[in-house]
């Protein structure tokens, strides 16, 4: 009985096959996620994926991290600076020097003496919110992968629209290309801190980060960061590498001893590996129908587990499913 | 100015000092959980904590989780039953067997064929709930540790109230004794899934768990378990032994090889231990003027860090503070 415990668990993870032994009467959300048809699915480009090597484990096991960048036109000054960052191989031989348990974990360079690449842009803190719908006239235009987008004379509207949803934190959320965001006006939007997604460690206002200094959460969402701390992307993949590692004993979870810390091999964007070693991505379109009943299983747990559904869910509860592209 | 690279963090541990370089003018959450007077503090009985004692770890560390558990009259039927195990020795040589990224670590008798001890209550599901305010007759008693309650013929009322607060979850939030609740009706009320928190394991419906399996959060909180399972208590101390153990890559994070296992030398209740060995703990009264200033600036984050509060927190990002008794 043992795969019976907990088995709640299972429609938690994104993708979760469905036991041959007990089939679900009524699918779970991994189980829509993983029947969802392939063109339901999107290509995630890989100059959008940021690939963070960390020195082999103590038993010599590759450590890869797979980030996704946020899509245009959220947070692009500090993407643009991040870009440029692992254009000029800076972080190589830098560091993971901080992980607080139940918050972050943190890379970047623990002197803090390295000299940042020329040409970064600084970044002003209106921009943790974004124009999401404008008030003026509109042109149609298409994104960098073809995709229709229409933009505003103020901003850009690509058939945005925000659902109402009281949290502590907002009033509204949206779903957009691959990505969840908040609003409390229904004009300006931030991306969330949910689990796994990606900021910018700055120091007092009105600094706000040049990017080089990174984290990703690692615990319950701390969206009081909202709107204070850029959000740039998401991890992806390899995740656990940084959530299982030890807890720095420092103030701020920092690592007290030099040799506590986790070496970076490299950080790259994808494109700029070897093709055969370019990870390859997909996301559940959120603005498909299976996308739609796959958030609607998740407010209403209906597979057999469930005694109680919710009748809702956390915005960082719905988590986008992203699966690795088969190789053919 | 490493220090000041994501200060905001500071606030996010529950007592953490302040800066003797840059003192903040505004105090933090964790400012006033430190600043409260030693009345504010209640002792947490060694009778409602579970000691855990994990195998040293490859460095030869001992690793030690202490669980608070909850007080009457939440979830006691499973409640009574751990006791019953912990006094059986019936964990002894057991294991933790799962840990799920973002999700959970649970623990339990792998085999899943050790024979329970004789004289387990068999728990109904209504028990995930609880009644929190009676409509009849009042009669004042007092509980275990002398703090008075108000116990009605259909529940009791230690003088509970309820604040409003929407979520995807609930529509209000208590704090009592320590704890949080959430509740819909505002008469019935039950323990959420944060951060830390221990639930039950347990089979399909109208199984519930006899407590013998158990798990603690260790990701974003999933609160579509609230009314599912059952909580029993949290880790108070020593989580990162958990949150930071490898992953399982076996379905549902289970660990595929039984050498990954991590074993448990004992669980016991702290009053079974040499006195010189119990844990000693206490919490921030939740009943406080220093809580409640707490709760506010949780809310409404005011220290320099921040340049929008939020105006508000989830439930699970107000844990209720816990720190250690200082050795006289």
């Amino acid at each position: 009985m043992k795969h019976l415990f907990m088995v709640a668990v299972a429609a938690a993870s994104l993708i979760l096959p469905a036991s041959a032994e007990e089939p679900a009467p009524i699918p779970s959300p991994g189980e829509i996620a993983a029947a969802a048809p392939a063109s339901d699915w999107v290509a995630i480009a890989p100059s959008d994926l940021l690939v963070m090597d960390l020195a082999p484990d103590a038993r010599g096991k590759p450590r890869r991290v797979v980030i996704q960048l946020m899509p245009a036109p959220f947070s692009q000054g500090w993407i643009g600076n991040i870009r440029k960052l692992a254009a000029a191989h800076w972080w190589d031989g830098t560091s993971v020097n901080r992980v607080q348990d139940n918050y972050v974990a943190q890379w970047g360079d623990a002197t803090e003496k390295k000299p940042l690449p020329k040409g970064l842009a600084t970044v002003p803190e209106g921009d943790y919110v974004t124009q999401t719908r404008g008030t003026g006239g509109q042109k149609r235009s298409v994104t960098s992968d073809g995709r229709p987008l229409v933009m505003n004379w103020s901003g850009w509207s690509p058939g945005w629209s925000w659902a109402d949803q009281v949290d502590a934190y907002s009033t509204k959320r949206s779903f957009f290309r691959g990505w969840s965001f908040a609003s409390t006006d229904g004009k300006t939007g931030w991306p969330v801190h949910c689990y796994g997604m990606v900021g910018v460690g700055r120091n007092m206002s009105p600094d706000t980060g040049s990017g080089a200094e990174l984290y990703t959460v690692i615990g319950h969402a701390p969206r009081h960061l909202d709107r204070n701390i850029a959000v740039v992307g998401r991890v992806i993949n390899g995740i656990e590498h940084l959530s299982s590692l030890p807890r720095g004993t420092g103030a701020l979870g920092f690592y007290e001893d030099a040799g506590e810390r986790v070496a970076i091999t490299s950080i790259r964007v994808a494109t700029e590996l070897p093709t055969a070693d370019q990870p390859r991505f997909e996301y559940l379109s959120t603005e498909s129908d299976s996308f739609a009943r796959y958030v609607d299983a998740r407010q209403n747990r209906r597979d057999p587990f469930f005694i109680t559904p919710a009748g809702g869910a956390d915005i960082c509860n719905i988590p986008v499913p992203v699966r690795p592209v088969a190789v053919k």
